[in-house]
């Protein structure tokens, strides 16, 4: 038998097309970097007799088995009676499961009542996985010999936070995780998977560290993955390969993991203690959204003005309407015009601005969908970029690269410091 | 044997969690509208001898087998061959694939490879399923009586433009497709789940069309959905059943199906001929963004201010210092500040303003994180309303909803056309 995890998605939401089915994709991440083989997975629905051929078959390719969905209190939810018929096994009340949840409902005015009062009974001899930030609990259980099973609601936040405090050491301890696979994305902008493959080519070879290619929405991306027998023993052999590649690629990445382009903008303009405003016509707000959603943005971004209509610009920035007339909205002088407005109007270190064609209607000959013009103004001076992306993007993907592209030219000034 | 559909995702980055399986939730969804059961879904590697051992199991659980994956040119894309081991079949090149792959090679400059060339290999017997946005064609095949397979390849766009080209007249000329399962969704904002279910109770226990309520992101949806013979039909049965939602639930019911909140209180603008613009803070340009991400907006947005910084509240505001000091800047004066100033300073009809408190940091006693103060102003008046968001949400969902939340409020205004 092999020793190999499967993943087992119980919904009938998921057979409907409700949802998209995040929790596999989570599951198969963790189980990649933990190390864990896994060769299938599995949807079904909130059908016992289907769930527990799906379990039968799941048995035969697999050692480690796991659930989500099916947890909760609602007559549906029957993962657990299930697995407990499917392995002749009773179902048990648990008195500290009980009190828990007499707990969680007592905490918002309210008493346990029979149904929810259901998410107690657990298989006999299978131990609590505990659910801290929800009701239904799952299990850890081993109901034969060398066969694991683990149970999660369906809930995502919930089934992340129950692998990450008790399903993961789970795995360390029991011997599932021997060793790990560590990655780590780097990430890059205003370049193409071509140019940067080529770049780093040498390195596409190599063995342990792995490193890989990716694109998607405008970014494309570098992975770097070493097996060892910890994160740390990882890391070390990550570290150099990431460093060769950032020397070899220069400003072009601009950041690794989960930090976001607006992040690490907002680290330099912390670091250098400065301020930045926008101007927005076609993102409309875009990119001082992106910008907000970093917590602690108060530190360095004021605001700015969205200047969708001509008039905004003209009585807002201050963008002189013969400029607009003769130039148009989406041209270099008008980016450059709303840059210094705003920058001039709000008293930040920096003002970006961006105007353009996002489409679908718009489009002409001499400024076709796709043509933007983003501005930068300083103390010092004031420039401006022209960007033409591919007219076959839709309307919110060329926002969004507006968006980014104009984070970017600040970020690249940032790092030469010539402000 | 059941008349039933599975869906198999191969691929070995689904197993990595590289990518989010969007194909088999699409497939879902049309598989229901098309009235065909499916019970399962598999998601394999590309490795041949685990692909053979699924097609296996799903050749005694269904009848209709949909692949997607595995079609391109590079030697990792083995579905086809892996299918015509499985089913004893030799493969062969047919002329015309070969045809349609050399004009699409020459239509970049380019003359068709050995590797590609592959692509033009089908199990003998199989039809062409063609596809007209990529290379990799796929093929619908019985090879076995009553039992039918369709292959797709794994980026999304080429898959969904075959199935819909090919092989839904395909799935509806075959008998697969009997009827049609068609759903209409209602969105409503502002209206709890329960207090949504306990107004149309009645409503939840009928049987075609059904209704049933979804919760998502502060939103709440009711789908109806009938089983009819053609989509006039199931909309025969649907049409009357909404007609009765909208006027026990009123206003709260702002749009169905794939319509944005943004779109509704767009078109309601249109239609009255009025102007709106924002002034913004927690939301750092979030509205706008939502507002101008609808093609065709500058008919009715004009743009507005970021005041993410009380310096920008007051400069390009005029929100008096004042107020700022004595009621804090997430208060319902200085939201009504903020409307009125952007209104008056673009000369929109409508001015909407948001300020809150979107965390993590930055919540106190008094003015607990999830607060909100948004504000309308009209030429006839200004009013605020006051929100307060569950704390246990994200910086990011509390900003969402807040937006919404300020756009809702502009949309129940419009209906009551009071301005």
């Amino acid at each position: 038998m092999n020793r190999s995890a499967e993943i087992i998605c119980v919904g009938t939401e998921l057979l409907l097309g409700d949802i998209l089915n995040g929790n596999a994709q989570y599951l198969a991440q963790q189980l990649a970097s933990l190390g864990i083989a896994h060769h299938y997975q599995t949807v079904v629905g909130d059908n016992p007799t289907r769930l527990k051929r799906a379990v039968a078959i799941a048995c035969e390719r697999a050692r480690l088995l796991i659930f989500t969905g099916g947890l909760g209190p609602t007559p549906d939810d029957l993962t657990l009676a299930t697995l407990a018929e499917f392995f002749d096994t009773d179902l048990a009340e648990r008195p500290e499961i009980v009190a828990d949840l007499e707990a969680k409902f007592a905490s918002r005015g309210r008493t346990l009542n029979k149904t929810s009062r259901r998410q107690a009974q657990l298989p006999k001899g299978a131990d609590i996985l505990p659910n801290p930030v929800g009701t239904a609990p799952g299990v850890i259980w081993e109901p034969r010999n060398g066969l694991s099973v683990l149970t999660f609601p369906g809930v995502p936040w919930e089934m992340k936070t129950m692998w990450e405090t008790t399903a993961v050491p789970y795995l360390q301890n029991s011997g599932w995780a021997k060793g790990v696979i560590h990655s780590r994305m780097l990430k890059f902008w205003g370049m193409g998977e071509t140019t940067l493959a080529k770049q780093v080519q040498p390195l596409l070879f190599a063995e342990n560290p792995t490193v890989a290619t990716y694109a998607l929405g405008g970014e494309v991306k570098l992975r770097v993955s070493a097996r060892a027998e910890s994160i740390e023993a990882a890391n070390a052999l990550i570290d150099p390969v990431v460093d060769e590649i950032r020397q070899i690629t220069g400003t072009a990445c601009y950041g690794q993991d989960s930090e976001t382009m607006a992040e690490v903008v907002g680290q330099l303009l912390l670091a250098q203690k400065q301020t930045v405003s926008v101007a927005e016509s076609c993102t409309g707000g875009g990119i001082g959204q992106l910008l907000t959603a970093v917590a602690g943005s108060s530190g360095y971004f004021w605001g700015g003005i969205i200047s969708y209509d001509n008039r905004v610009k003209q009585g807002l920035l201050g963008v002189e309407a013969s400029v607009l007339a003769q130039q148009g909205a989406v041209s270099a002088e008008v980016a450059a015009a709303m840059a210094t407005g705003v920058r001039d109007r709000t008293g930040t270190h920096w003002g970006i601005s961006v105007t353009g064609i996002a489409g679908p209607g718009g489009g002409s000959v001499e400024k076709p969908i796709g043509l933007v013009y983003v501005g930068l103004s300083s103390r010092h001076f004031t420039r401006t970029e022209k960007f033409l992306f591919n007219q076959s993007l839709t309307r919110e993907q060329i926002r969004q690269r507006t968006a980014l592209s104009a984070l970017n030219l600040l970020r690249i000034e940032l790092l030469g410091k010539n402000n």
